[in-house]
């Protein structure tokens, strides 16, 4: 297989950690005889350092001629204070936008070796394996109108069917390969956005025989994340709903730093980033872990290339190598010794 | 103190931890000499059975006759196939609307005795103690328009000035009589109407130089109520965030079963309610936990009639009867003999 990579490694610890799961990528061609093409390009503050534009053209072009994206993170306190148009979280929504990657997935597995790190008990997050399906480019980010004076704000929730259509169906194919349930969060005791999403949920259902469905409140959800996250596999949402309690998810199994993620659209084109941010605070010093963003390879390999295999080989490895009690500065505990960036990346490969 | 409190049992467990908290509000009028007149009103399912409506006007009469409302719990399954006009919790948006009790104080705070219950590790919740203050009766839930048809959906998200100004001030005062910080949760980086309300926190900070304040993202709110809740004190965020942050917390501390609510105007007439909801599966058998619409009582002791030596004299028996190892079933081990509703409250009753 040949595959042209767009690769934007972005700012803080993005580049680093980017640069050790590049390396990951070659290694994986190498061995399963695969010839993967990468072309860096400029996002977030790198780009609005360069370019005056956290999404220059020339990166939608590269990205136009790629098969798939592979992001670091964006951001940092330099550009926090600039006007919204020139800060680095709206290349991420831009990027969203224009390629129309309206799907979202958020997988969160408790990893049993790092299982003494979470904030919650082992009995409530050692079962945990779900996956968060978000809506990624409609509700109240894209909205219009969307505007505020002195006196007054608006914000803009709208939904077309399609749009609902899609991202539920996406639910449902991924249920299917995996353990049969959906859960669909809205607000449909309240939103009138949700009444259609929830009409849409049920109509789909037929097409799924196979897969359980449920309906959950957004509050209901939020509680049941904490008091029993094992009940779920698939959850489905909308935007807002989907950044909110995907984010939540992230920290309950304490993997944080290992959590990888897909924004995809239906003909395989997909972005793929870790959930953690841009570090501003460690960059540079090659502490960072990689093993997120590695995992992000893994979920291009698997979800835009179908390369089911090679995908499972990165997921295997990265599991062996925290079994093997190689931790990065981030996980290691106090006495431990931590690996490098690259130390930690280098056990990997040695896996692979 | 002489003062008219309208009683709105509602449905499910409603009626009998009414009755109970009730109760303890008579001994604290005897015991403190005040004059607690009540007089009962029907309110959700109960009112649709009787009066085809979840809000009916004499109910609205009552209270708009009275110095404070207490709740019970509205909802079950025998209502909710209706039409949303006709559903249990169209009376609750109603009472809050028409009243304008656009502050929604939920406190959350660790309970020695039941941390054990507490999903989360004991050394991250044993030191929480914070108070959720959700603005009620704007944003999403009442923003114009609000409708769908087959082929799309739409929910508007508006706010004014002033709408934001007087929750942000209750954040405020609250926090005064607290720890003294503030965490405004927005989504700035995304929403015009939390780019109005982080605007109108900054103004507010010169009225409140003795209070620390600081903004956080809702997103990032989720995932610190989890690695850190006894971080904040005083949270104050719009209604749609509010209801998942503050549903969110709820369950942290192990202690749902407890946690009262009060929704306030700023002349003082408040409704105040236990946070669980009306719990169908259990009504009618005497063995609800009458803990959370007790401390509601607490609650509007203090904040509509400014009784704070009576609030706490509620608060202490509640922590007393706790410590004394007395438990309703629902918080109860397994070995341990459970009391029922009425002689839970009899031991409170007691210690008052
Ligand atoms: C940076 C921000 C705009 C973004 C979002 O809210 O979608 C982020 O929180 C995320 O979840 O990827
Ligand atoms: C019943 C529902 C409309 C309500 C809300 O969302 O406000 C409830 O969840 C609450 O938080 O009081």
């Amino acid at each position: 297989m040949e595959k042209k990579v767009a690769v934007l490694p972005g700012d803080g610890i993005g580049p680093e950690v980017v640069a050790e799961a590049v390396r990951v990528l070659e290694v994986i061609g190498r061995r399963f005889n695969h010839t993967f093409h990468t072309e860096y390009g400029l996002i977030g503050g790198a780009a609005i350092d360069e370019k005056n534009n956290p999404l220059p053209k020339e990166t939608i072009e590269l990205c136009e001629s790629s098969d798939a994206i592979l992001l670091g993170a964006v951001g940092g306190p330099k550009w926090d204070q600039n006007p919204s148009e020139l800060r680095p979280e709206k290349g991420l929504l831009a990027i969203r936008k224009h390629f129309d990657l309206f799907a979202n997935l958020r997988p969160v597995a408790a990893v049993p070796s790092l299982i003494q790190a979470s904030p919650l008990k082992e009995e409530i997050v050692k079962e945990v394996d779900m996956m968060i399906v978000r809506e990624l480019t409609g509700g109240l980010y894209f909205g219009k109108p969307s505007r505020h004076t002195d006196q007054s704000a608006v914000d803009t929730l709208v939904y077309t069917r399609e749009e609902i259509e899609r991202i539920v169906d996406k639910g449902f194919e991924l249920a299917r390969l995996r353990k049969g349930k959906v859960t669909s969060v809205d607000k449909a005791n309240v939103l009138e956005s949700s009444k259609l999403w929830r009409k849409i949920v049920e109509e789909k259902k037929a097409q799924y025989p196979d897969v359980e469905v449920e309906h959950q409140l957004v509050d209901s959800a939020a509680m049941k994340l904490i008091t029993n996250p094992a009940y779920f596999d698939v959850i489905v949402t909308e935007n807002m709903f989907g950044d909110i309690l995907s984010d939540e998810a992230s920290v309950i199994t304490g993997s944080l730093g290992l959590l990888p993620s897909a924004s995809v659209r239906s003909d395989g084109l997909g972005l793929y980033e870790p959930v953690h941010g841009s570090a501003p605070d460690v960059a540079g010093q090659g502490v960072a872990n990689p093993a997120a963003t590695i995992l992000s390879v893994a979920m291009m390999l698997k979800y835009s290339f179908g390369l089911e295999t090679e995908a499972t080989a990165i997921e295997k490895a990265v599991n062996t190598v925290f079994e093997e009690g190689h931790f990065t500065a981030d996980l290691a505990g106090k006495e431990q010794r931590s690996l490098t960036t690259k130390e930690w990346t280098d056990k990997i490969v040695d896996e692979l």
